[in-house]
């Protein structure tokens, strides 16, 4: 069960029954835009404001999630949920009708991973039968928190990434048919190499996940020869050549099996998204719209997947402080 | 293992192995000031503001708990951890030199109760041996967070609540000696009753801890007489009225068993917090300084223990949103 340092095996591998991603409209011009479930044409959703636009999106991916896994709302014993505003508001908001007892998760970008990791724990500990974990975030929403007023029309550097509107929510169930297994998990702690530009976030996140990652390779004896992919959440173009250098000065060359979530969601080429994407719906929708669906397929048979976060805020930021790190593992296999 | 719909038995129950309680100089003047472990005379703790205060005060406090139970730092498997600040700040800053893997969690006042719960369930299940559950608040950041600047010398109503600067710390065991056992966790789904006046917080939150025992009452088939106290985190003076109300209404009379973290660490009569104590900090520090000493000494036998939190944002606020509640239980009982 426990496995070295920071790792859960687990015996009876819980079961991802399905899983859903919504989307918006950036996000679906981009390469991954055919094998998202939904995408919104506005990004207001509808609503107010673009924190009720995230909220709507939380919301109807859950549903989605649901009804694709054959699951009721009564069924989900608990909700994992988390996103990137102060307070969860995104999350809170968008939860509320379901009425599902709901555990409350801040890990930056890692959030699909922190909530992932919880609920195949507390699913495979037998404190419930399905469990829904999942995670968003919004451009509008995350620049408006984190950086400058959009109608500035501020300049952003090549290290810089773009954040994903969307939302990725899987539910997972403790045994029968589904899209694939969670084998185990590498809890992340936060890793601070003093990386202070949050125009480069990569650059803040990649020691975590490679620290994650060697803690991976460690508590379960093996090396990147054990997976298929190993893929990052949203580390971006800078962030993919730290790790790497990183990762080959340890003696492991990940080149032919890295992947990062934030390199695929968007195309650097058309879509000026420079470093690519980030956020916690650039993880959670590339799992739901890509990833899984391949090791579903059979393509890719064990998959460690990375969700990376910088612990950014507005506060400490000001305040002078460095950008720490944290990344949570989840190994997903085919069933 | 499972018990009706939102709650959770412990066959062999996770034991509170010890607990630490570091807080302001305010706290240590109240009814609680003898019983708390260390009382910060500087509410800056010699640091340059006030996130780092906050985050030196968490630091103490796990280290303490750590030192109290006997436990190295390369004994603790899991951290679950948060505050009230937007992305954890305090947390993250905080734990980041103990190097344990960290769940950071958001439940506004609720922490604590959700990171019992996990850290329960996580011992429980097997995935590590000892686990540190712990919350904080701060004055002087929660005000800045979601209300005016000090310096402003806003006019506090009489429903207002003044935030706790302290941090409780719990570290949780498979077995062994310890301090009290935690015995069953009923977690809390977020209930929105419409609440809008973040001057009073107690009233959005009662709904919430209604809510929760109500749910707890249900799962476990049984009713107050059941428990020698149920103490909320901090509804205070206004959200007390309206949760004995409330459950009055519903044929349970709490007036001889209920209690508030919140009224219990403020003198309202000399120390001008009006309606009590609030923030994560309240129930923690409460808890490890008051609650669990009582349980040890066998003066009460089982508790419900019972967070509370507001979802409050100065975002959503601003957009006309309501307050939110949801209140995590947690089942103390004597070893």
């Amino acid at each position: 069960m426990q496995k070295g340092k920071a790792s859960i095996q687990f015996e009876e591998p819980p079961i991802i029954a399905g899983m859903a991603s919504v989307a918006g409209k950036k996000e679906g011009q981009g390469p991954l835009g055919h094998l998202i479930d939904v995408i919104e044409q506005d990004d207001m959703c509808g609503k107010d404001n673009w924190e009720a636009a995230e909220s709507a999106i939380q919301k109807k991916a859950a549903e989605l999630a649901m009804k694709k896994s054959g699951a009721e709302k009564r069924d989900i014993r608990y909700l994992f949920a988390g996103d990137l505003l102060g307070q969860l508001i995104a999350t809170s908001f968008g939860i509320v009708d379901l009425e599902i007892p709901m555990f409350g998760l801040y890990g930056a970008c890692s959030t699909m991973g922190e909530a992932m990791a919880l609920g195949a724990m507390t699913v495979h500990g037998g404190y419930g039968d399905q469990v829904i974990s999942m995670a968003s975030s919004h451009f509008a929403t995350a620049e408006k928190q984190f950086r400058f007023p959009l109608a500035y029309g501020n300049q952003r550097p090549f290290s810089s990434t773009w954040t994903v509107t969307g939302c990725g929510a899987v539910v997972i169930r403790k045994g029968g048919r589904g899209v694939a297994r969670i084998t185990g998990v590498t809890t992340g702690r936060i890793v601070d190499f003093g990386a202070r530009d949050s125009m480069n976030m990569g650059a803040a996140m990649a020691p975590a996940a490679v620290h994650t990652i060697r803690q991976n390779f460690e508590d379960f004896d093996v090396d990147e020869t054990y997976y298929d992919r190993i893929i990052t959440g949203d580390l971006g173009e800078v962030g993919k050549k730290i790790l790497l250098d990183m990762m080959k000065e340890e003696g492991h060359n990940l080149e032919s099996l890295y992947m990062d979530c934030g390199i695929e969601i968007f195309d650097k080429n058309t879509q000026d998204t420079h470093a690519g994407g980030s956020g916690c719906g650039c993880s959670a929708v590339t799992l739901c719209a890509m990833i899984l669906p391949k090791i579903q397929a059979g393509e890719w048979r064990r998959v460690l997947f990375l969700p990376t976060g910088a612990l950014l805020s507005t506060v400490s930021f000001n305040e002078g402080q460095s950008i720490p790190g944290i990344a949570h593992g989840v190994m997903i296999e085919k069933i």
